[in-house]
């Protein structure tokens, strides 16, 4: 931490701030520069606030953070080594990591009745995905909106993972539902309105099934691995972090701008598993395909793809739904980038 | 609801979706243009969701929304006339609306210990604030900072209402905690960045205390309101929206941009009485003053501000936070604006 | 300057670094903290590139800047002393900045003939404007718009300088019409568009007259005030800052979202004076008055304000445009607030 | 173009509006709603200006576009076909275009002495690019930053391309510079920050050779295309579109937000040939790989990369240039991608 006094500082305040933190345990090194003086702080910095240091006094201009506030989550925490999050199926282990095929986790927004969750299940098993995803609590910008069908939901996920052998993840909106929701999923989802529900974070960090944590809206990365140390602090080392479009000045064409960077940028400053979803990044099933090619190119450890039998009857997010017919097709052209760049399942699943 | 067809929509393509539209209810209206067909749409629209109509047909280019999506937050639900928060408190109703004076919360950012507690509200409240605001749960981007005192806090809250006759404003995180925090405060907050947590809004809205609803940090402001339509569509009807800095590209000098001119849009479209917070809007104390001065010529209802007795020893928020006697002389300045604007109380309150 | 090296630089790279560093003149101090080594630079480093600084070694991570990159638009340039702009008009000189009353440019968005650009002159200056805003060349989206009578319009502009006696503020697109506005200008206003159009910058800098700095749409404050810095460093110390909006991520409402946290915000760091542009700032008439008063209750030193005599049949930017009735009125609020904070020039002016 | 009427707006006034519209050639529809009534309005409206018509009354709450406002760069235009830009190099003819190889660009951010720039030119062109990047005239944030050694460049420039035999691409800042850089320039490149220099725009159509036009630090694609539209009206119709990062809440880990989707987005509307900057569009040479080839994968025409012989002595953007064996290895990285893609010349280039 570097402490910035401003232009005409007393030299006697220096030396009171320089003496209030060496009382918090802390070395402060003091820089006499052309215009303004610093103090480098030595010692365990990395969970202090800056703010906090900033009241030790008016004459403080700015304090620089150089170590970065998250610890369990860095790259560092695990020398270097990205970890690997285990997700136990009927078909056996999903493993999501840099050292392993692209992981594909698909299915409807909703999930709307029994005939329609156990038909996508199959096929997108079919074509190669190795979890489902669909919603039973739904979180919609209107209360007027379709909420879910809630506890009823969950039980056809059972079904459809009963019926297929996939793993299911579903979102979880109320830690009051953690414990049913817990019963069916295998992958419990944090979605980008709760990144920062920090009461749903602790709660989800205190039980074993791994989390799928989606970037909020607005979130910046260092808050969005801010937000998985809240889960990793809790005792749940299994976290996946999901981009899903953030926030930007125009939305005239795309819901959101799905920001791949984060891509490249995790891979250098955290060790947990990445996970892209360009359904909710761009809001329309046709700009869907090319931005999931990105991501594989780019790297990405993982794709949620929403799939609908039917979109234009789905009770929620049916713009951005791909058919099965699209997403098996998809997969065929996913596979060949996932191939020449040793990220793909091999041998090859059977395709519709 | 206007439906905007492709360039070259099939004719019998046109006439099956205003048949499917005609089937919910509604009566189309078509409009052959120049290029392309538009279809508008008579009948119950408001709460219809436009994507829904979207994928009818992939042949849809767009569907372009003419009525709000919100309806009881609008102003026309009350015909044009604002509504009024009232606020029981041990010193008498505290009013929130259009037509009252400026009604002035303050106090720190967390109750530390029941002295500074105790200490600020008698300040406060000598400085012309009617009520006390104070966390007793905080909601921080880091697991390792401080996260509030909780349920001790709520009673040292209590201790500072009995001994000022202040009443309470504090923050709500988990619904689970509700009902304890429901006994001591008397109006309840929700963070930005639970503006969005619909389950929590739910909650408060089948609760009657008064709901102070921040915007999140990139809520737009029709999200915002169809955050305060779940509250009050479960039944509450006594939310007050508070504008506290959305996220913009530039935080060299700010936390977030004060976003004032919220105020004469929401005047246009809500009946809701307008909190505006410069402490967070602002992040650092030396530009509350300028900021709270601009939001009462602009026509608040209502401000927010952070006051602590010592603000370089703050648990929390400490740089942003105003001293009593900073606050003491800002109020002074408020009320020489507020009076020729005929919204201050008179007559004045005794000043430190 | 601070040098912030990676985890686990060898000890020869930091010393290859530091005498680097010392060989561009500059004092290198080294830190060592538990985990990382930071390098203080000491001298003349506010006009040093910190990308400079970092393509030394890969080792380094990052480099924090501690002094601001302007200097001449800096508050300790002037140590700490307002600057003023005097613009000489037939009427007297018109003097902008902190110790002044508040300054109001108005008139129409573009100059569309003769009538109405005299009989808006006339009734601005009746109404307490003190310079007649108008465009002659048109910064316009679509090249299918009108884009100002240019040449022409300089014409009208003099005759309604030399009926009324008020300054002219008009807009320089091309440095090529440099010459023949400053005949007719007394203010030259570069655009949002234009903020970072260095080779103008540099031009107008150059010459003698005024120049109104608008702010680019997305223009961060230190990106704003180093495009004053390329105009004073040609030499043209006569620069005044005018906030007309920032883009955000809502546009429903309004056009722009107005960033009145400037006001203090550059009052902290430079001597330059302030304008606010809410008429642009919101983009719809009836949100600009509560923008106005806004902006004079936070100190701005200055206001503009689209003025025109039939709104509805303006060539451009009509909906932002206050009739002539309407800005008199609005000038009649801003007196009140003005005169309690001792920034409105007395005696009134006579009111229409 | 659709007129929305507010609530309870009399009769007349609908008539009178309906009637004005009609006297501007447009035919009025009226569609009576439940709550509101609006008027479709057929006829030539692409190039109508809403706000000008928003102004007519004042009981016009909105009015909503329905065709798009560019023409000549809409998809449209060429019946849905996409257009090819060909660019004469002495290697012959580059052509651009959806159905060609992807063309590479790359070259240093600024031209530094005759031994870089050949040297660099000669590495890019064995790695496999087509044309060189070299600025003369260099957009610089601060005045005192390296601002491009100007006309001298220009002639190292002409020195490169007859060495190499490679294009040469380059920045036009001010229109007084254009004559003497379209001699040895085979593309002129328009910045972000002069993306709405509609002056300079204007000048670019009205020469013949080819402009890559870089997307505004926060310009919305309809934005983007306008400024396209600019150029194309005045007469040059070879336009390449450049995305390089766009402005967003986060610059912690990268300058910009590099807008991938804007590949599947302007395909669906415009038949301009599509170009992306990883380079500016992250800021960081580690970062660039991997968003290469995520464009390449999503389907770009076209790729801008900044290569620098030694990066850590650049004049200006060092830490975003690759080294040539970086570059080469990339390229070759890209090739693997390309050809399943259908999207890279063959015969392969000789590598490095």
């Amino acid at each position: 931490m570097i402490v910035v006094m401003k232009v005409g500082t007393p030299e006697e305040e220096i030396t009171r701030v320089s003496e209030e933190l060496a009382g918090w345990g802390l070395t402060p090194e003091k820089i006499v520069g052309k215009h303004k003086v610093v103090i480098g702080l030595v010692g365990e910095t990395a969970t202090l606030n800056p703010e906090h240091i900033q009241e030790i006094s008016p004459w403080i201009e700015s304090v620089l953070r150089v170590e970065k506030p998250f610890k369990r989550a860095s790259l560092e925490f695990r020398h270097g080594q990205p970890s690997e999050v285990v997700v136990p199926t009927p078909n056996g282990d999903v493993v999501f990591g840099m050292g392993h095929p692209v992981v594909v986790v698909a299915g409807p927004c909703s999930v709307e009745n029994e005939e329609m969750i156990i038909e996508t299940a199959k096929k997108v098993k079919q074509a190669g995905a190795k979890l489902l995803r669909g919603g039973a609590y739904k979180p919609r910008t209107s209360p007027y909106s379709f909420q879910g069908h809630g506890e009823s939901a969950l039980e056809l996920l059972a079904a459809a993972k009963e019926a297929t052998g996939l793993g299911v993840v579903t979102e979880v909106m109320d830690a009051a539902d953690l414990d049913k929701i817990a019963e069916v999923a295998d992958i419990l989802q944090i979605g980008a309105r709760n990144m920062q529900n920090f009461s749903l974070l602790k709660k989800v960090g205190r039980q074993p099934k791994p989390v799928l944590l989606k970037r909020g809206m607005s979130a910046t990365i260092t808050e969005w691995l801010m937000a998985a140390e809240y889960i990793l602090a809790a005792g749940n080392p299994n976290v996946i972090l999901c981009e899903r479009g953030i926030r930007a000045f125009d939305s005239e064409y795309v819901r959101n701008v799905l920001d791949l960077s984060v891509i490249p940028v995790l891979r250098s400053i955290t060790h947990l598993p990445i996970m892209i979803d360009p359904s909710h990044g761009t809001g329309k099933a046709e700009f869907v395909p090319s931005m999931a090619m990105a991501a594989v190119a780019a790297g990405t450890d993982s794709l949620m793809i929403e799939v609908h039998p039917n979109p234009s009857k789905a009770l929620s997010d049916g713009p951005q739904s791909l058919t099965p017919q699209a997403f098996s097709e998809l997969m065929q052209q996913l596979a060949v980038i996932g191939k020449t760049l040793n990220r793909w399942e091999t041998p090859q699943p059977a395709y519709l």
